[in-house]
Formats: structure tokens, C-alpha cells, sequence
């Protein structure tokens, strides 16, 4: 018998040809078996009450337990904000803290219809182990970083730390693992280098942050007398699985470079506005065929992880910015949160889009409140109109994770008391 | 006995001082009679459960009914878009219809804790109809269009009908009565100069859209010979009591008119960003003293009317734009979307903050999710993590509006079938 039916839904596939199918999806062993047309009967019945039913979105860049410091640090552009940051972070981390913090983040995240993210931050394994908690879709794994680390790690403990990573956490459909450099200002070509290589050996991730500020770009002119993409580019680091957080500040000439080596740009809108890094160019990107997705970035500079903000402002910021009222269609938007994430974390053809065969991580929207009426059209409610405060319910693999606008699978009760416990020392840390 | 009492909450006051007080907070006769400390008895009591008591939000820009249209028309800048949503609200609207937009309109802006709204549309009395149902403060009053309207009125038909609605709605505090001309471009200096000098002689507000556009400045330019700001100031209707929606494209000198003349600016980033209007020079205006405040906009260019999402971007967006990740501060973004939208409305010593002898126009925001945890500065969290979906009780004048999330004052069941039934005719109207 089918696992699960959802009923009476409006579903918005996200598939190549962006269909919008009325009727019910049926999973079963947690793959989607059907699309419109249902069984009757199914161990589970859900009556979608006529709600969008579309696919768990996909974040690309996150620094999930940076949610313990969620608007700790106000009003600072990247580099002094960071100084503070680490600081903070330095006190607090620990492999149980970043636990906590994966935890608060992943609840964040699932509650607000997102389930699959990239999470680069300190004590991976921790992330891991927090993902498989709360089961999400989670791409982590060893970090690389040249200067003492805020995990009490020096540069000769990351390539070690990384393999141990691949050794302990083989891929699975849940947890997809890489290797996570900072950053070209903070990791040296032969580390970088390295790090690619290491993941290259696996058919694994890579992601590093990229030309996110202009003071970044000058630094590492400083530094190897070229941009930050040419660089990378010379180390022979970028290809289709190389995820390149933020690439705020390119050239023309960086933006080709990205078209041709296929490097995907995970393109964070939220925290680009806050720190004040500037307008990524995503229409320039999208004419030259670049791979866009979209990311959170982490709480502190959101100062919350929630895609839905992601989605409206990457389909309505670069109108702005461009002058071009069709900058960004509503479904290319659309299809950076979706299956363009899925792809860059080498799951597109398991997760991103809602097909017969693929993997049910779905969520179902509420669309009777005021703000949803009328609808004209589905896709452009959820670019536009829709909100984390519309999701009822999430599903990964065809399991419930959020029923009714809460978490099924685990009690966050004590870690948001835990978190909160946390607020003296944090504060303190930065006094 | 005291009317009400809420307790355990944060109250984040936004008076003069941006006083936040653990506590309490009593009314009585609709009135604030206290603060923190607050009485044990009362007719109602309301635990907060440690939530963020704060200011209903005061949105200066809005065009209610159009969320009938919420998502109609995509993709294109406002001079074409225009053409379509005219042909829409020619087609649709009458004084019934408008009565049922305004209601949607009004009820998402409840819904989402804005207590007042000042509403440009055709049919006022049909918005001072439904602000009067839902309770709301609301500022509207007679259109001025040079050209045949939407609501079949002539140019001459316009000061007539002003006239009537001053007669029939005398200013009250829920009903703040005003002339509202579409723009210089679709009215003439002679009737702009008509509808201020109707506003003048009873004291009361003019609002007009003002250089929203570059497409907007060059056709004023055509006709007038100078630009939007200095064309309105040269007419004399530039004064505090005058609200000035966008003012996105705007020079240097014509920044230091808005500042002189006290005018006040509608800022609406919303709106600004979907349109590709562009960004307002926020910071600039801030630097000379010009009297900043917050909108929506219409749904139609929305696609939501949600002043969460515009105080969101006031505060993250001219950070970006500048480059400067100080440009607007917390505190500057809160009181754009309280304290200094009431007194462009005239009603700052009545609403807008906390304060004990003001209204008690308030919201109560759950900060209980994972999105708010932790919590180290509500304002900080009040601008950059929290969102509708967090509102939970919102107060008008002591009385209840929304409970549990829930409009306790209207039945929107019907009004929201009645939108739903208009979908096909909508759409045949653009067909």
C-alpha cells in the first residue's frame, strides 16, 4: 500500500517545465509515486485544505550554529564584524556548542519549509550529528583555515581533521560530505589547492566564500597580484562542484570564468544587504549561463535563516539594481532555491523538484490567510507573497518533519533553554 | 478597574528615549495608564508569556484594495504595469469592490500588526467603510486624476467629491480625512495646488506620489521644465502635512527642499525593488533631518502588504546601496515604521509609540520560535528576525483586533470568497 497520499493540493513541481498540477502526490518508501492522480487509500492521508504543495527548498550557504550569536553584532561591515564574531565564537565553541547551534538552525530551517542545506562551520561533526537529529539533507565536512582556528585548530590539524571527516561520515543521500575552506583571504593557495584535491578524490562538495566585499577582492590582489575568481581559477580549484559563496564583487571577465568552469554561486541576498557587501550581479550571472543558487548565510548576518527572505529578494533586488523590471524572473527565482540548490550539492536528481521517482521532500503551504487571496498564479504567490509563516507542514524522504507548523522529530524544548543559557557567556565574550 | 492588563512581557516602547521595560502594560478607556509595574486585577488579563509587546506599525502608503489584483502583473516596470492595472481596476472596481479590497487589505495589515494605514484609492468612502468594520486607523479621502478615472469620475467630478467626503467624515481618531492627487504627472499644478489648499483649509493631510520614477521625473520635466520635488515646492504644497510617496529619484538640492518644507517621505522598498524604481537615498535624507516614514505600497506590486518585510529592507537595503553598514540604524528603521509614520499622520501624540496617556495600539509578537532564540536586544530582533508570522495579539484604542492570530473584529470567510469569485472576471479583464 502507498506510504503517504496528500490530497487536494495545488503542486508547484519546480520540474524543467515548471508544472502546476492540481490533485495529490503519493510517496512511497519515500520516493514520489505519483503526481495529480492518487490512490484512495494510503497508510497516511493528508487533505492538503487546497494549499501549495511544492519542494523543500535548498540553502546553499549557511553557517547554521551561528544562530547562538543570531544579532549579537550590529550595524558592521564584513571585516570588523567578523574580528567580533570570532571572538565570540572562539569563547563559546566547542564541539557540544555547535551542536546546540546545528540544532537551533536545522529547527529553523525545517520549520520554514528549507531541507537541504550546506553548512560550513567549525566541528563538522557536530553538524552531522545535529542534521541526522533532526534529518535534514546536511553538505559538511572538514574546514580549512590557515590562522589558529575559533576551534582551537591549527593549520596542520585540517587536512587530518578533513580525511577523518570523509573516513567517519561516507556519503549517504542525508549527509553529503566536502571539504570547506574559508576563504582565499584566509587559506593560502597550497591549503586551498589541497583542500580540492581532497574532495576530488572522493567525487565529493567543495565550498569556499568568494569575492563577497571589495575589501576581500583588494586583499587578495594584495596578496597574489590578481582577483579573487582568476585566482582560484589559476589553482584550478572551480568546476561544477565548487560551491563559491556570495561573488558579490566580480568583473565581466570573473563572471566568464564562472560561466566556463561551470562553478556554482551561492548567492545570499539577505546578509549581502546587512553587511553592506553590495548587489551580487545575478542578471549579468544568469545571461552568461553562471549556476545560480541561493543561501541563508548565517543568523548573525540575517539576522535569521530563512530562504523565503532569500527567494523574494533574489527575485526583486536585482529589478532594482539593474533597472529591469524582468531582471530576474519569478521562475528563475524560483529555480535557484529549488533544483538549481539541489544540483550544486550533486542531489538533483533526488531532490529539488517534485517528480514521479524522486525523493518526496515537499512542503504544504497554507494559502487561506488574506495575504494569499486571490492567486493568480502559484508560482508567483510563493516568489512573492508566500512566507515561513505559510508552512504547515515538511517532509524529507516521505517523513513527516514539520506537522502543523511544528517539529515532529525532535523536542526543541531543552535546546532553547540550553541556547538561552548561553546568552551571559556570549554577551561577556565580546564585553 | 483597569480594562486590560498584559503581562510578562518585553516592551519595546520606541518612545523618545527607545526605552525597553520587562513588565507590564495597563489600559484603561483605550489609553496606556501604565507601564512595567502594572495592577494585578483588571477586566482582562493577558499573559504575553515573555513575548515583545511593541507599537502597532504605521504604514503611510498604501492602496488597500488593489490586493484584489495581489500577483496580476509581472515583470515590468511601473509605466507599463500601470497600463495594465488600470485596465484591470477599470474593469473591476466599483464602490462594492473597493469596499471588499480595502477589507482584504485591511485585514492583512491587522493580521501582520499595522494599526494605521493612510489608503490612496478610488471610492474613499469605500476604505473609510471598511477601515471603520475592521477597526483600524485610517487616512483617505478625495482622488485627484486629471484624466477619465478608474472609478468612471472626470477632473471636474474630483473637487466635488473631495468636498463630500470632508463633509461626510469629519476627522475622528480612527478616520484622518485628506486630499489625495495620483502625482504631478496625471494631475496638473492647478488641481494639485486645489486639492492642497481643500487639505489646508481644514488642517488636514495631502498625499501625492513623487518622483517614483526616472521615467516619472522626465515627463514632468517635459511638461514643467524642472524636476518632481522642485515642481511641488514651487507650487507650495510641500509643508508636514504633506506625504510624499517613494521620492526614489531625487538630487541632491531636491533632498535639502524635502528636508527645508518638513515634507514627509513615504519610503516604500517593497514596492521600489519589484517595480525596478530603484533605491531611495534614505541615508541622505536621514543626514538632513527629512521626515522619513514607511509603506507598502499595493499588493499589486507587492505582492503582500507587509510592513515587516518594508522595515526589514529600510534597515538592510541603503546599507548595500551605500555601502555603509551603518546607514540606517535599528533605531532609525523602528521609528520610520512607528513613531514617525503617526506623526506624518497627525496622530503622534496619540500613536506610534508606548508611552503612558497614548493609545493602546499595540501588538504582542511570540518570541518563543527558534528564529528568536536568543534574543540579545529586542529592537535588534523586532527589525531584523521577526516577521508576521509572529504576531499574535494585536490591540486598537485597548480593544481587541487579533487573537491567537486570528481577526476577532470581521468574519473574513465570506470577504475572502467573494475575492476568490472575482478571480475570473480579473483575469478576463486583461485578457
Amino acid at each position: 500500500m502507498t506510504d503517504l497520499v496528500v490530497r487536494n493540493a495545488v503542486i508547484l513541481t519546480a520540474d524543467p517545465a515548471g508544472t502546476v498540477i492540481e490533485g495529490g502526490i503519493a510517496v512511497e518508501n519515500g520516493r514520489i509515486t505519483a503526481l495529480g492522480q492518487v490512490p484512495d487509500r494510503a497508510q497516511e492521508v493528508l487533505d492538503a485544505q487546497g494549499g501549495l504543495v511544492m519542494p523543500g527548498l535548498v540553502n546553499t550557504h549557511c553557517h547554521a550554529a551561528d544562530c547562538l550569536f543570531r544579532g549579537l553584532v550590529e550595524n558592521l561591515p564584513l571585516e570588523p564584524w567578523l574580528q567580533t564574531v570570532w571572538k565570540a565564537e572562539g569563547a563559546i565553541l566547542d564541539a557540544d556548542t555547535c551542536r546546540l547551534g546545528a540544532r537551533l538552525g536545522y529547527a529553523e530551517l525545517l520549520l520554514s519549509g528549507c531541507t537541504s542545506v550546506m553548512d560550513m562551520f567549525w566541528h563538522p561533526e557536530s553538524s552531522a550529528a545535529a542534521g541526522a537529529e533532526l534529518g535534514l539533507r546536511v553538505s559538511t565536512g572538514g574546514l580549512f583555515f590557515d590562522f589558529p582556528g575559533m576551534d582551537g585548530k591549527t593549520a596542520d590539524d585540517r587536512p587530518r581533521d578533513a580525511e577523518a571527516f570523509f573516513e567517519a561520515h561516507p556519503r549517504t543521500d542525508r549527509l553529503l560530505p566536502g571539504t570547506f575552506p574559508h576563504g582565499a583571504y584566509t587559506v593560502g593557495p597550497e591549503n586551498l589547492k589541497l583542500a580540492k584535491a581532497m574532495a576530488d578524490a572522493r567525487g565529493a562538495l567543495f565550498s569556499v566564500h568568494c569575492a563577497e566585499t571589495a575589501v576581500e577582492q583588494a586583499t587578495v590582489r594584495d596578496s597574489y597580484g590578481t582577483s579573487v575568481v582568476r585566482h582560484m581559477d589559476a589553482l584550478g580549484i572551480l568546476d561544477p562542484r565548487t560551491v563559491l559563496a556570495h561573488c558579490v564583487h566580480c568583473d565581466d571577465e570573473e563572471l566568464d570564468i564562472l560561466a566556463r568552469t561551470g562553478a556554482v554561486v551561492a548567492h545570499n541576498p539577505v546578509s549581502n544587504l546587512k553587511l553592506a557587501s553590495g548587489f551580487a550581479r545575478i542578471p549579468e550571472m544568469l545571461e552568461r549561463g553562471v549556476h545560480v543558487t541561493l543561501g541563508t548565510d548565517g543568523a548573525i548576518s540575517g539576522n535569521d535563516i530563512d530562504m523565503w527572505q532569500a527567494l523574494r529578494l533574489a527575485a526583486t533586488l536585482h529589478k532594482a539594481a539593474s533597472g529591469r523590471a524582468d531582471a530576474v524572473t519569478t521562475r528563475q527565482a524560483l529555480e535557484m532555491a529549488t533544483i538549481n540548490g539541489a544540483k550544486a550539492l550533486g542531489i538533483g536528481g533526488l531532490a529539488g523538484s517534485l517528480e514521479v521517482g524522486k525523493a518526496a521532500d515537499f512542503q504544504v503551504l497554507d494559502v487561506s490567510r488574506p495575504h494569499a487571496v486571490p492567486m493568480f498564479d502559484p508560482m508567483t504567490h510563493a516568489v512573492y507573497s508566500a512566507s515561513r509563516s505559510d508552512v504547515v507542514h515538511v517532509f524529507v524522504d516521505g517523513e513527516w518533519r514539520v506537522r502543523e507548523r511544528e517539529l515532529v522529530v525532535f523536542d526543541m524544548r531543552e535546546t532553547l533553554d540550553e541556547v538561552r543559557a548561553l546568552v551571559p557567556a556570549i554577551k561577556a565574550s565580546i564585553a
